[in-house]
């Protein structure tokens, strides 16, 4: 393992990462072939349709296509307006978060330009903690940049797709998936490897000034990770409150006191609705894995750094966690092609298992890439630093860490499947509640949530034991990698769902045929269930990471163990496993105050506008945005503060060990809360459109539309909203951002950290 | 503090379990006074009122009154019926857990009846292992059967004092109020002096056998923990199941389709339900709070006994946990006297603030009262074990260690009634949310519970932080005592709760007038809040008190260190955190299920008897029983057997660092999970009359009953039954019941646990 050696991982990570940017560009010219000829593009308001070979209703019905243009033109620009103003925000969180970092890590050594004795690389001499100051809040700013580019990339692309959708499903259920599903993997693929691609030069460009001091420079490149998740936070709570306030105000007064159906054109909050989903479910979601797939990286990156392939300066294995995501590129890129062009889907029933197929095989093909980049990669024996204690470690035992959380990350997701998927028993149980009213509606609902997070719980426990047993720390950072690997065709996957959602909601806005609608709703349920499944994973992976990122914030932090039987590390420990609690009561609340205020809008503009139930006016869908807008960029500093502020707090007043409590209480709490909130309210989406679809003489026994039963499961619905798109979600961003902010701000707390007990 | 100080205590404490024992007794002689002479009595169907001085509404229908004695005698021979069944299972259960626990203990050393050299108190010799095995099995079945006769003494004073309130209602509030109180007060006088008197008889005869062997003595005692707290999980799951079924099956048919009121005698399940709120809120939640003071006592004692107080003999200083509950009950009697004789209720709304003040005052008194036993019955100085380390620790430090304890509850207490009572904002939200229907109302109330948890996580988090760093493990169960220590007034007002529904129930049902009904409606109002202060105090008790079994847990089995880094200790902390989540899925369900099978008992009854609905016909109330009866006999094996599995699989094949860390998960998690759902259901109950009794323009503007609103708020009420019932109330009893059951098996699990990692 030489220069030669060096040198290929060199090329091959750059090249992975563009051929994954190359794929990305190529799905998306494949999708720009429907032509969709906008309101504000130079030919007016004409469509037109090249692919028209296939007979089918409705193609030529240009009414209908320069209705749907102009919608996705409103989608598009009230998605853009949103995402510029929370951006403006977040630039300003930025610099000063920024200035910050660089003040407490400056502080460290009290800004002293002198270079320093390394900590685990002893007799060799490092740069100083003034650069260490410089460049943590450089990677910092980074990884904001790049998680910010991530969700605008995907929000464009999301809203570039769905109208061409609709369009397409015209032709047939097949076409409408292959377009919906190519535009997740443009996202999906752009996302990995841009985020790939801005790490390893950052590293590549960091290093001419470390040189050889790899423990400044990856303790330096954890910056990322936390500028990833922090802008992550921000887009998931800001995105998720938005997009529920909307949909929960669109729906209480549109669906109950009005009788209109969903994304009826009347509805003045109908284009804030479709706009929600693609600021939360895309530009959050995006966001929020590509700071999980930031932060084991630099978790990774950095436990490496103090082992034996830092401190023998080994590049190759040094590069194992980035080797591991180029070759997940590789493989995503295969099994897109399953998707797309080996197989086609001819109806409806074919969706769901095609969706499932992707997670299968990327599995298993990503299994033999795993074998073969360890083997190549990794010398056949090394020396892992384990707190203090060093761990001998064989390539073959980090071939099943990665495999491991590769595998887990299946497990939970087919689990989650079967727990919100309405072909299943326990999504229909909670259906078959909704006979006896509302209220044993929640009661099954709450309990199948709770019933849930048993099996994920054992499948990331096992994964822990197993690959902490066999390679530490490490083993856990490179677990959560495997669990991301095939991050692309998982967000492909989960990018598809708020699309076809989108595709339908033009349909209806559209006016177009009943046929055309029950497609896209179609592809919407199966969405549902995939949605929930990138939350499962989402989760898992932030198990994963957080316990990686708490184990290299205890190395960094000095600290020997972490006693729960000492009192600092017991209060964190509780006063931890609370604080999901308090996050998810200010989210929830925050919907909730905001779905009032947007149906007092709603409610307004039909009292005071004629004509708008007769249709013969139109509503100002550009206020109901606005209030969504202003109420999730009021209610969304509240929660951020929360969890930016907590680890500040905490480590700059009861010290370390008590921060080590308050992680580690966070993640295990936090974990259960996320599980059951999310796979809770994705059951009771699915009970609701599992009677509403009518399939089988069970569902039709319990339907139709507007029957008691509908009714009842309605309200579950609607409760589910904030737990699942808004709550859940955003917990496990709580959870890794507490974590790399300690990791990132470790030296700080234990230099100076402590003040109230020093004091007492 | 020599001999003279030893004989002194063993007088007094015996003597203060007597007192409390006659208080009792002189309270239900005065409760007696009210003559309700009953169908089975020898003079028939007649009653006669003895003080009949004040002229009222109703006092002489006759017709009325054999009524009451009527279903009172149903709902007491329901009762009576339940327990003895659900005693038959225990019965069972009891005798085979003490066949394990003797097995398990007995193979510790092979059965080999040799004595050994002591653990702590080295140079002396201890009894054998096998003596151990006995009379922990004995401790086992003593707290069992001490648990159980205060369960079922429980229920047969709230079945005798439910008729009497009503009948008291008559003549006016106060009187009824009077009648309810003294009854809770028989109660939780005779539970506290019962259990301190089983206690202390049971160290006095074991001492017979050990002698100077006060490790091996105060080893065993902890068995009585076990024994108390595992009758009391079976009571609160069985009895928490048993009531919601009833309760919810009864609502949903009788209410919601029927449209007839609420404890109407036509609606079948009518009697089951009330029925139910003795077996479970009464029966239950006695079982559950001595199963909290006998644990505590316990914890405090075992650690006392390895510390300087064991090895000196110190029989004074030994006993400070059971001087302090002695105290207890002293200050508890004056307490009471504010309520019933010093002060007079003239008017409904002086119930709730007479309510409070109990607690205030009886917090002042044992302040005072804590700090006299401090300084009479420690010695100035003394050393505590704490891991391994010697601890200097004064008198004073144990004052503020019982004190904070104390007022941690206080402030618990407060807290949960500013979060659950209607006369405050968060509850008047929560009902105003009902004006968009039942989604939002469900939304604010989990919003509510989740940041209900707050303050209470940080009460109990400087009690620990306090408390253990003035005296260690010892420090957190003798704050776990103070806040017990005003057991027998908590018990008074959480049991004068369901009394008085029970009340309210009987008048209905004997068709009594409106304005009865109102008196016995305002009595139960605030029983609501004062039972969800009692919830508070049962977890915030069980927090603490698991911390200090875990500590001894964690002392008996050899553990040097918990530390979260290790892998075996975080699988089983994460584990551990699911645990909660796991049960409440089960008992959730269970009931929800048991709700199904009663409303479709109760559906049938309508269709098939003719006349019934007319009042014509007489319902089969016993076909209801006999469902609830079934129902949560069945359902409460599976989440029993979870809880008293669980420590004995972890313990036995993963070994004894595992299992410390299900204890810490299980502790940090279920705190939060019995919190909210304790509180969240709480407040839908008040919400909801909040709105039907319309006591304010807000509230009006919501109401009356039968509109939008207050259907929503139905929906709510019937959600938060089985939350605030059965799965919050239970919760409590899996942390500290896995605790103290680790605590007893500790020496087996460190002998031969960790079988799978010794394969491995």
């Amino acid at each position: 393992m030489g220069a030669s050696s060096e040198a290929l991982t060199q090329v091959l990570i750059p090249v992975a990462a563009l051929v994954g940017i190359g794929f990305a560009l190529l799905q998306w010219l494949l999708v720009s072939k429907v032509k969709v000829s906008s309101h504000d593009s130079s030919n007016g308001y004409k469509v037109k349709l090249i692919e028209a070979d296939e007979e089918e209703e409705g193609i030529d019905n240009i009414e209908i296509s320069i209705k749907c243009a102009e919608i996705q033109h409103a989608i598009s620009l009230g998605a853009t307006s949103f995402l510029f103003t929370e951006y403006k925000y977040l630039g300003i969180f930025m610099g000063v978060f920024g200035v910050i970092i660089f003040l407490f890590l400056g502080s460290v050594k009290g800004f002293s330009t002198k270079s320093e004795p390394c900590t685990y690389n002893q007799g060799n001499t490092c740069k100083p903690a003034l650069a260490n100051a410089v460049f943590s809040t450089i990677a910092f700013l980074l990884g904001a940049l790049t998680s910010v580019l991530s969700g605008f990339l995907g929000m464009k692309i999301a809203t570039y797709a769905n109208a061409r959708t609709t369009l397409e499903a015209r032709k047939g259920v097949g076409k409408a998936f292959i377009i919906a599903f190519r535009s997740g993997a443009v996202m999906g693929f752009l996302l990995a490897a841009n985020g790939l691609l801005v790490l390893y030069v950052s590293i590549y460009l960091f290093k001419l000034y470390y040189g050889d001091d790899w423990e400044g420079l990856y303790e330096s490149i954890t910056g990322y990770g936390l500028g990833g998740s922090s802008m992550a936070l921000f887009g998931r709570v800001g995105g998720g409150i938005y997009t529920k306030a909307a949909d929960v105000g669109a729906d209480l007064v549109g669906k109950v006191e009005r009788n209109i159906p969903e994304d009826d054109p009347r509805n003045p909050a109908v284009i804030a609705d479709n706009v929600g989903d693609n600021v939360g479910d895309i530009a959050g979601m995006g966001s929020d894995l590509f700071g999980s797939y930031a932060e084991s990286s630099c978790a990774a990156l950095f436990v490496a750094s103090i082992s034996s392939f830092g401190i023998n300066h080994d590049f190759t294995a040094m590069s194992y966690p980035l080797i591991i995501s180029s070759m997940g590129i590789v493989v995503c890129l295969i099994t897109t092609l399953f998707a797309t062009d080996l197989f086609e889907i001819k109806n409806v029933r074919e969706i769901e298992p095609s969706l499932k197929q992707q997670l299968l095989i990327s599995t298993i093909l990503m299994t033999a890439g795993i074998a073969m980049v360890s083997f190549f990669a990794l010398p056949s024996e090394f020396t892992l630093f384990d707190f203090g204690n060093e761990k001998e470690v064989k390539n073959w035992h980090l071939f099943f860490c990665v495999s491991i959380g590769l595998w887990a990350g299946l497990v939970i997701g087919y689990i989650t499947e079967y727990y919100t998927s309405n072909a299943y028993s326990p999504v229909q149980d909670v259906a078959d509640s909704c006979r006896t009213g509302a209220a044993t509606n929640v009661i099954f609902g709450l309990a199948l949530g709770y019933k849930s997070v048993i099996i994920p719980i054992f499948a990331i426990s096992i994964s822990i034991y197993v690959s902490f047993s066999l390679a530490a720390m490490y083993g856990i950072a490179v677990a959560a990698l495997g669990m991301l690997s095939t991050i692309s065709t998982g967000l492909a996957i989960d990018a598809y769902g708020p699309i076809s959602d989108n595709a339908g909601g033009i349909a209806e806005m559209a006016g177009m045929s009943h046929k055309i609608r029950e497609r896209t709703d179609a592809l919407d349920a199966a969405g549902n269930t995939t949605a929930a499944i990138g939350k499962g994973f989402a989760i898992g992976s932030a198990a994963l990471v957080s316990l990686a990122l708490f184990g290299a914030y205890v190395s960094r932090a000095g600290i020997k163990s972490v006693d729960v039987l000492t009192p600092k590390v017991f209060i964190g420990l509780i006063v931890g496993a609370m604080l999901p609690y308090w996050f998810s009561a200010m989210t929830m609340k925050s919907v909730g105050s905001a779905a009032l205020k947007m149906v007092e809008e709603v409610r307004r503009q039909f009292n005071s506008i004629p004509g708008l139930m007769e249709g013969t006016a139109k509503p100002d869908y550009a206020n109901c945005v606005k209030i969504s807008t202003d109420a999730s960029l009021r209610e969304m500093i509240p929660p951020g503060a929360l969890v930016m502020l907590t680890p500040l707090i905490v480590g700059t007043f009861f010290g370390v060990e008590t921060l080590a409590g308050v992680l580690a209480g966070s993640l295990v709490s936090g974990v259960q809360v996320a599980i059951s909130a999310s796979n809770t309210g994705g059951a009771w989406d699915n009970a609701k459109k599992y009677i509403e679809a009518g399939g089988s003489e069970h569902a039709k026994s319990l339907g139709p539309r507007g029957s008691d039963c509908h009714k009842a499961a309605v309200i579950g619905d609607t409760i589910g909203d904030p737990l699942k798109d808004t709550s859940g979600p955003s917990l496990n961003i709580l959870i890794k951002l507490m974590a790399v902010e300690s990791l990132v701000f470790a030296p700080f707390f234990a230099a100076h950290g402590g003040l109230l007990f020093k004091f007492i």
